[in-house]
């Protein structure tokens, strides 16, 4: 049975252009159905290392589609979008755990600061590899730079990333962006149409 | 430049499920844009081979999320499903070299065979790795048995298929169902979005 007040668990990897994608439009879907987003953070390396999987874009003919379909689906969906940065793929700990440390504080803080370092990733082209770029994205928002910092080196919150990690893992999610909607999951952006389904009808 | 009387390429494996959706609604969708498809079988087999890759179904997670995103896919596409049939992933040389040779007597049989096939294996669970379910596809539709199993036994034919293999590698083709419309690739069902505003816009 669907539980209309359940949150969208929205898992993704700041580096992946369709979280980014995803991150853009998800919160304004879920709206519309009356749903919340509960915005996790997670790393596709993990993932990877432990199925054996290499990234999108290294793969033979596939990172070649890739990285054409990135653009293409970018002004289909009509996000602005100027390619990967470099480095790419990129670490994402440090977003990751200045999202988590954020989010215990001002969820709705925590995930502007997530759209922030997207935008700047995928529009602006800038390194959000190293936790500088982080700190700048957060003190952008008007937060205070320092305490982000020291977010990120606190041991709470690395641990509250390695388990926010094998959580996503244990529910399935081997990609970015990975939904669940009321135990369904749904991964890629280009599975949006599906989730609007299934909040507009409750499944099907 | 869009040519609008160029068929749009339509790259598939029998044994893809993804590929059986879209075969059960390009051709009704370039019809409705004046264009035509030509239909190309292909063997994944050879690009998996050539690229490392494994089959979806066996990957880690991926491989239970596909299982269950095929049956979902098939729900919001309005397509009867049943599932997998065994052998899956299967050989899909008798069934490809059966179309291929039909193509050059009777494109209009051929692409009528093709449905057939994908028909049998993802609705009717039947299994289409062996000669005798193709022939047995062909007879269903009025085709000389002998001559279709002497097809797939004509050296010619087998030359075509691996011909025809070899150019949809070239040409980027590194999954199923893979379409390319003037000089425009798009990978999967979930693509068709894409391929329909390509065709209605001339390119985005």
């Amino acid at each position: 049975m669907s539980d209309a007040t359940a949150p969208i668990r929205f898992y993704f990897d700041f580096s992946s252009p369709y979280g980014y994608f995803a991150a853009e439009v998800i919160d304004t879907l879920a709206g519309e159905y009356g749903r919340r987003v509960d915005w996790c953070p997670m790393l596709l390396g993990a993932v990877f290392k432990k199925n054996g999987m290499q990234p999108l874009v290294d793969i033979p003919m596939k990172g070649d589609y890739s990285r054409h379909d990135m653009f293409r689906s970018a002004r289909y969906l009509g996000l602005p979008f100027s390619g990967l940065p470099t480095p790419f793929p990129f670490a994402s700990v440090a977003a990751a755990r200045a999202v988590y440390w954020l989010k215990d504080r001002d969820e709705s803080a925590a995930r502007d600061l997530a759209k922030a370092i997207y935008r700047a990733s995928f529009v602006d082209g800038l390194d959000m590899s190293q936790p500088e770029g982080v700190l700048d994205r957060a003190a952008d928002l008007g937060l205070d730079r320092d305490a982000v910092a020291a977010g990120i080196q606190d041991q709470a919150v690395k641990d509250r990333l390695r388990d926010g990690v094998e959580e996503a893992i244990a529910a399935g999610a081997f990609g970015s962006p990975f939904f669940i909607v009321d135990g369904e999951p749904f991964w890629g952006a280009d599975r949006l149409d599906q989730l609007r389904r299934w909040l507009q009808t409750g499944g099907f």
